[in-house]
């Protein structure tokens, strides 16, 4: 299809999703680095507060910025979350475009996505605006030096709430300061396996750091994908934060790799378990939820990690993992799905996936 | 080896399971048919009031009557449960050789087997003498005549607790009467995937009659196999009680075929889904429960019944339900073995078993 024919969600369909090449940084517990800046504009009320009218002159302010700064390159989509079907507000979720809030709220809400794919501006979300970067792999810095040039372009076209004593001024006071919060996917299937994952998270707790599943605040774990981001956002500085955080997934990345090793010495039955059951699920099964996908998807994932496969390697992983999002199935589908039709036709992709390597 | 060298144990572990071959009436739902007897003796007190003194008389004496009335044939086995190790009482149990009454009880308890293994004899169980034969498929009537010739043949050499009015006595009213209970072990996969056993046991709670897991009472489902057997032993002669538990089967067993027809008409993706997971389970799992194997080769057993594998048969999945038993894990292990043992054990006999099978 030409370029120019291609709708916007062909595009972000077809370019590649957040699991990291083999190559990128951390590869393969870390998944993806996302760095997001909270930002309001000075005279209009914030988003809780706001009415409709004011969301839409809001809503204009910053297409006319986007447009002017050049800030999200060429051939950034535009999107009216109010035009959006089910499908559509599914895929932007499930890439980590939009965030759930966004895309229920009934008023004057637009994301914007730039080309590649990896930056994207909420409007009218629980701020103004909601500047975002996602890159695979541990790239914390990178992903701060992209948003931050987007946010300084953005800044010489809008009017930015700023307090010089309190820093950037949020709708909700958590939030205050530097607006960034900076959070890394990780899989940790191998804690996971050795269920350490509560002591991660008191530990991570006491360092005022949050663990959350694949999908952001109380959508628990999926597929042992779990994200870890700085609570506070006051009394350190942009770089601070980030160099932190790199820092402790450093050290998340170390213990998750000795799980590894633990169970591959230790414990190898019980590896040799959860990946063995893994693979026979998604090889035979013919109805498969969301859910048991992504944990069943986690042990196949590990066991190629571990190089237990001979037929298959991490792309052919990661590339199931993009193909099992209920959204991606509707959207192959080409309409919304019942539960037990999608279920249907994600066990047949991931089946027919594996029949195809393991037959080979 | 020959016979005269072999334990009793290597006998009772290489005669055929109560899993009837293909050709047995009923197969491939109605497993096997067991008609047992309860009976006193007269002068000695019940075994729930007896002294072990008194149980032991009683042990002599049926001992002497089975030699001397030659009812159990040449090559039976006469066993003290008291000197039985715990893999061997394992064996007994889930060859419906003893209870676990009998197994657990502390005093002077015996079981006489015969050579075929389809008939045995407890001793001071809940009642001086429970005889009982079991038959592979539906044969209800050919269970009957052999157990009626074993009491005939015992009631000439012992002094049995008979009144005119009520029956045979026995220590718990429920059994008075005939002392029989009739039951006919069920392989119901298609009613447990279609949610319809609670019906069928309020169904037959209506016609006196009771449904069970395969290790008797409170056992719960164990690989959908269910036990249906009379409740009641007075008013009817032990023919009434047979030919009406036969007919009811007879109904179930068209109810079962009949759901199967309708799981491959009307729900076939649940139906594959169901022998699927099972099948990959069981294919590729390194740690296996009992009760995770026997769900498992249930939706096998389903599915090789149904034709959906040309790579596996009837007898094989039978001998593999035989397989998983932890007695008989124990057994060729030559000793007790801790959970996490046996379950791996089990996964690998039953992982290869599949593999050799599979990459013919």
């Amino acid at each position: 299809m030409a370029e120019q024919n291609k709708t916007w969600l062909d595009k972000i369909m077809a370019r590649p999703f957040a699991f990291p090449s083999e190559s990128a940084p951390g590869s393969p517990v870390v998944i993806s680095s996302r760095i997001r800046l909270a930002r309001n504009l000075n005279k209009y009320p914030f988003p809780p507060a706001s009415s409709q009218e004011s969301d839409a002159q809001v809503g204009e302010l910053v297409q006319l910025a986007i447009k002017r700064s050049r800030a999200m390159g060429v051939g950034c989509i535009s999107l009216n979350v109010n035009s959006l079907n089910n499908v559509e507000r599914m895929i932007l979720l499930e890439r980590q475009l939009a965030s759930r809030e966004l895309l229920k709220s009934p008023g004057k809400q637009y994301v914007h996505i730039s080309r590649s794919g990896n930056c994207s501006i909420m409007v009218n979300e629980e701020d103004h605006l909601r500047i975002q970067t996602v890159l695979p792999g541990l790239q914390l810095r990178r992903a701060w030096k992209k948003v931050n040039e987007l946010d300084d372009a953005l800044s010489q076209e809008l009017d930015i709430a700023y307090d010089r004593d309190l820093g950037y001024l949020t709708a909700c006071p958590s939030n205050v300061g530097t607006g960034l919060r900076a959070s890394v996917m990780l899989h940790l299937a191998g804690l996971s396996l050795k269920d350490n994952i509560g002591q991660l998270e008191r530990a991570l707790a006491k360092l005022n750091l949050t663990v959350r599943g694949m999908y952001g605040e109380g959508s628990g774990s999926y597929g042992n994908m779990y994200q870890i981001s700085n609570q506070s956002t006051l009394g350190e500085s942009e770089e601070e934060i980030i160099d932190r955080l790199g820092r402790v997934i450093d050290q998340i990345v170390e213990h998750e790799e000795s799980a590894r090793r633990s169970l591959l010495a230790n414990e190898r039955t019980r590896l040799l378990d959860k990946v063995g059951r893994s693979f026979g699920l998604l090889r035979y099964s013919y109805m498969l939820s969301e859910s048991e996908a992504f944990e069943a998807l986690s042990g196949l994932r590990l066991g190629v990690a571990l190089n237990m496969f001979d037929f298959l390697d991490m792309q052919c992983v990661n590339e199931l993992f993009n193909s099992v999002h209920s959204g991606v199935i509707a959207c192959h589908a080409g309409r919304e799905l019942e539960k037990k039709e999608c279920d249907t036709l994600r066990a047949k992709t991931v089946r027919e996936r594996l029949r195809e390597n393991d037959c080979r």
